[in-house]
């Protein structure tokens, strides 16, 4: 059977790799484990799976909206935001129009540009950051959507506010920026200036968020975007009717108020990456400074055997060949004791033959 | 912003309405609620939460190759059945094709052909029935997929064995059967035959289930697929990395095996049925005889007017304009004393002024 022409270029999704008993620390999962919040939430609702959810989450995007003092209007959620990028294209992308992103991050926005049939032009990064100027000389008026992370993943940098300002000053106002802040809740940079600051003032910019992160609810699969009600409202109309999980709204309304367990993950992330930092020095790798929780560390050696040498010492961690950086691999900053441990077997795998 | 010509078209899905406190009977969800087996999946798995699930539904897939006896190549699984559709779609259909289904079924069929730029031919019923002729009629060589539900949703009606066989063998082989058994778990009548018997003999037929009705689970998002290696691998290529989430995979391997629960269904939904026609008979309401579990009225006046009345008495039932049939409801069988109210109110309904 003859498969749709566009997707002879796509690749299934290599997701992190491990195995049974070793530490997995290669999917920028949270440490401490899912929101107790939301777990209670999850308690309390289960006797309902009988129930469809709400094909519209209202529940979930009413506490999205007092949480960003936003209008409702302002808001979409999926089923992670993975699926969230695929809205967006199938909403806005027209078989042959051009998607422009960069050529060392996050896959997913290649995958939702092919599947709508359009064309993907990767701009390098730039010293591990978006590259703004190489962005915007690739839009032309063929150009239908530009994602950019920020934070990027894997390289954990950031674009600063007079970036993502002038960035969207410049950008032809029928271009629309696809802003995904994934690990935007990890940022401690005074410079970053969070998407929602800037949606009301720009109608062709979209924010994505997640849950999958901060929340530790990855495998509970959801995500949001905000913006203008004009752009985001359109969005509904290619979503499948009950793309959210009846749990997932639950789970996701209790874990934005889950400030203990917020602040806990972030001061485990901070004294992680300081710990890090001051190894790192140490032994003499070089790094991206993170935003986010995890590291991008160039390790000078082949990352797919890296990989294979952590994992035989019991650790799971990220070789980055796959997003176009081979000697560079991606740690997800986990407990005390989990990041001694990465030192450790980072620092034996110097004199290590491979 | 533009949005996708396509899209023009689409109108967002229309959910069975309720309103709080009324008895739901409108969504065809299971009146037993979640399968048991099922819920304790869930309270095990969901101090897992913060990690990704298996983009590959690996368990979930050995529990469906067992429960059938085919391969496990044989399957994929989604974010309930509707995504399956549009993943048989983003795979299938280039934009352009065609689509052929009938008029008054599940519109979810629709969509995902519109979804992916395709022209919907829409055949009608034949006494409340698929009208296999005329859906060969319409198959041309722009035909890429066909849709037919067994047992068709809203009218409860099936194909038998020898229909459906002498379909595939007219149907040309380039295009592909999409053969719907969300409910095919309920069909009593002998002459039905699973489309997993005929799978591995036609490799251009693909059949989807859910895990939404006889499994209780329709807030969790659990479908899936299966066909001939072949044709269902590709369909891997159009999907998201972590598209179903973490519960619905560990509760739909367990809830396979709930056989007390299952049975318990099904006797549930036999003797609704049982019920539910001698009453009618009595009230002199038409009605197709139902392989579903739920059944197809003809009111004889506004359905969305019935709809009101019922609603005002403290039930909501499906009114079918949607479907275009005007002057019918569905209604989902319910327990013994839901079928009671609910012929106590159809009762009433005859000397009402609606």
């Amino acid at each position: 059977m003859k498969i749709r022409k566009t997707l002879e270029s796509v690749t299934p999704y290599v997701a992190g790799k491990t195995r049974a008993g070793a530490v997995k620390l290669s999917s920028n999962e949270n440490p401490l484990g899912p929101s107790p919040r939301a777990l209670n939430a999850i308690t309390r609702e289960m006797n309902h799976l009988h129930r469809y959810p709400d094909g519209r989450a209202e529940l979930l995007i009413d506490a999205l909206a007092e949480h960003f003092d936003l209008k409702r209007e302002c808001f979409i959620a999926g089923n992670g935001s993975d699926e969230i990028f695929a809205l967006i294209a199938g909403t806005y992308l027209e078989e042959g129009q051009e998607v422009v992103t960069a050529d060392s991050t996050f896959s997913e926005y290649n995958f939702s540009g092919l599947l709508f049939g359009g064309h993907v032009k990767k701009v390098p990064l730039k010293e591990g950051r978006f590259d703004t100027e190489g962005l915007l000389n690739a839009v032309n008026d063929k150009t239908s959507l530009v994602f950019i992370a920020n934070p990027n993943n894997p390289t954990g940098t950031i674009l600063r506010c007079s970036e993502i300002r002038s960035f969207m000053e410049r950008l032809p106002r029928e271009v629309i920026l696809v802003l995904d802040e994934a690990y935007g809740e990890f940022v401690t940079h005074p410079d970053f200036c969070p998407g929602r600051d800037l949606v009301m003032e720009f109608p062709n910019l979209i924010v994505t968020r997640t849950f999958s992160k901060i929340y530790g609810l990855a495998g509970l699969r959801l995500g949001y975007a905000m913006g203008h009600p004009t752009l985001v409202q359109e969005i509904f109309r290619s979503k499948q009717a009950f793309n959210v999980n009846l749990l997932a709204q639950k789970a996701g309304a209790e874990a934005l108020k889950d400030h203990e367990f917020i602040e806990r993950t972030l001061t485990l992330c901070r004294e992680g990456r300081e710990y890090l930092y001051k190894a790192l020095d140490k032994e003499g790798f070089f790094y991206y400074p993170s935003e986010a929780n995890f590291i991008c560390i160039r390790v000078v050696k082949d990352s797919k055997k890296v990989f294979d040498y952590f994992l035989n010492k019991g650790m799971a961690i990220r070789p980055l060949a796959s997003f176009g950086l081979n000697d560079w691999i991606r740690y997800t900053i986990g407990t005390e004791e989990q990041n001694r441990e990465f030192i450790s077997i980072l620092s034996s795998l110097k004199s290590a033959e491979i």
